[in-house]
């Protein structure tokens, strides 16, 4: 099952189901994503019984599928990006062998296309390209096996981040505030069936396209994960329950041969710089820069959309 | 105005207002905590036209003022905390001069006489006594002097915390996400000219009155605040617009001549026994211990109630 939220001018929008070659929307049995996630069992079956898709999809018409949440909890779950990090802002934290976590802003995701409005291009603002899933509502001290069966959706995340704050802000130990404002997501939440074998293990096994300004920065694969998703669910609940809409990031994607396969936020490009010429030479995003990030399954569709959206000032 | 939020079934609670002697309430003409905030100009006026509490309030029967919010952005302004946390943690952190905060878990609140529960008591379950303020919607790039008109409520929370995951969690760089469950709040939001003359420069000049199990624990005043509110608000509108019903906190209320007033939170007191004593003594709370916080005006009235709780095992 794909779905969706059309804009209406409410906070939460309208949920539609999407058709599988995305190009078609039907309206849904329930009102908002965020009612369907906390009455899933119940609600699922008559979304799935939806099978005829009659409008077409415009795609500049969606928002975030969940335009906001109770909880954003992104983890940091690609080795290789991690390492490069420490490189770009020359600290050397702590590992403890448990998953790198953050809460970060969830009052509002950008849709795929929207504007993203950012006070100044000197903070240096990086895209981060992400996978992250939706789950029901999770019990304080759910087991990463359990977990598992929580996942109810699958999504693509850019994750802003402003990289002149975000060292100073780590090296505080209190975590990123300013450093990380409102994140984008594709226009499409799927099932993880609609992954088919392409979701394994609690990974999304896609390589994520990225392109700056039209030309390709990366393409990196999901599978790499230090921890599944599971595992970064029950590490954020071990001491909390998580409320039904909770999104978990996987962290921006990255292989160890990102010579190769490239990378998905600019700050990564900076540390191979750093590594292999002493120096990083690639800039920041300017406002009107774009960016463009996609994932494709064999078949060659996209099953989260794209998300094509530009940088602009904020005013 | 003082505002309460009573259980009702509903995520939200019903919005009551609150006699001036706390002891009584009527209905408020607004359903939610929430809804008024995101309408505070034109639905104030009518709440505040409210002189007749006819029904008295049980103050078991309260949730949090705001039983669940957007967003809550904790800061760590009183400067005699953060130095005898890091004696605790063992750390030393880097300070910029700008003030600390992270984003906690939002999606529920305590009532002021929930029992609170979690997972193990071997975690180091600690307390601590804060204020904080609730804000209107913030543009990004608010001024401090412009935010000061934002602060539509101050509250009293408790900000539970787990000591032992929370050294680990600041060496990371990422922040606390285990070590931060969730808060607990006073019952009663007021707004800051019922603190009258103790609403002063942005801060709360109370002392806050802790007992732990039914013992004086600390009783340090608000007013030693670094930075006041409308500065925290500032920092953390920086680069992210604050949705109405955002909620930021004070950090552990803390005073420099800590060995006469005490301290609102065993960790403190620990890392006063390191200074002086070259080890910590004191333990953390133990499953079936209790905490209050209160703070009171110069005419002994309680303005935001009292939290009143105890620690249970998670189950």
């Amino acid at each position: 099952m794909r779905l969706a939220t059309l804009r209406d001018g409410t906070p939460d929008g309208r949920l539609v189901i999407v058709s599988p070659d995305g190009g078609r929307w039907a309206p849904a049995p329930v009102g908002t994503l965020q009612q369907l996630l906390e009455q899933w069992d119940e609600a699922v079956p008559a979304c799935a019984a939806v099978t005829t898709f009659a409008e077409p999809l415009d795609p500049q018409a969606l928002a975030a599928p969940l335009p906001r949440a109770w909880q954003w909890l992104d983890g940091s779950a690609f080795d290789s990006h991690g390492a490069l990090m420490d490189q770009v802002f020359g600290i050397s934290p702590e590992r403890t062998g448990l998953p790198l976590m953050y809460q970060g802003l969830s009052d509002r995701f950008y849709g795929p296309h929207d504007d993203v409005p950012l006070p100044d291009a000197a903070l240096g603002i990086d895209f981060e390209g992400e996978f992250g899933v939706i789950v029901d509502a999770v019990p304080m001290g759910t087991s990463a096996a359990a977990a598992l069966g929580h996942v109810r959706l699958v999504v693509q995340i850019n994750d802003w981040s402003l990289r002149a704050l975000a060292g100073p802000e780590m090296k505080t130990g209190f975590g990123w505030v300013q450093a990380k404002p409102a994140c984008s997501m594709a226009g499409i939440a799927v099932t993880p069936e609609e992954l088919g074998g392409q979701w394994r293990d609690g990974r999304v096994c896609l390589d994520l396209l990225v392109d700056w300004n039209g030309d390709r920065f990366g393409a990196p694969n999901g599978a790499a994960m230090a921890f599944g998703f599971h595992e970064l669910i029950a590490h954020a609940a071990r001491t909390r329950a998580l409320p039904a809409g909770t999104i978990i990031g996987s962290g921006t994607v990255s292989n160890a041969n990102f010579r190769e396969v490239g990378s998905t936020c600019i700050a990564e490009r900076r540390g191979i710089e750093i590594v292999d010429e002493g120096a990083a030479r690639t800039g920041f995003m300017r406002f009107g820069d774009t960016v463009r990030m996609e994932a494709r399954l064999a078949d060659g569709r996209a099953p989260f959309g794209a998300i094509a959206q530009r940088v602009v000032q904020a005013g």
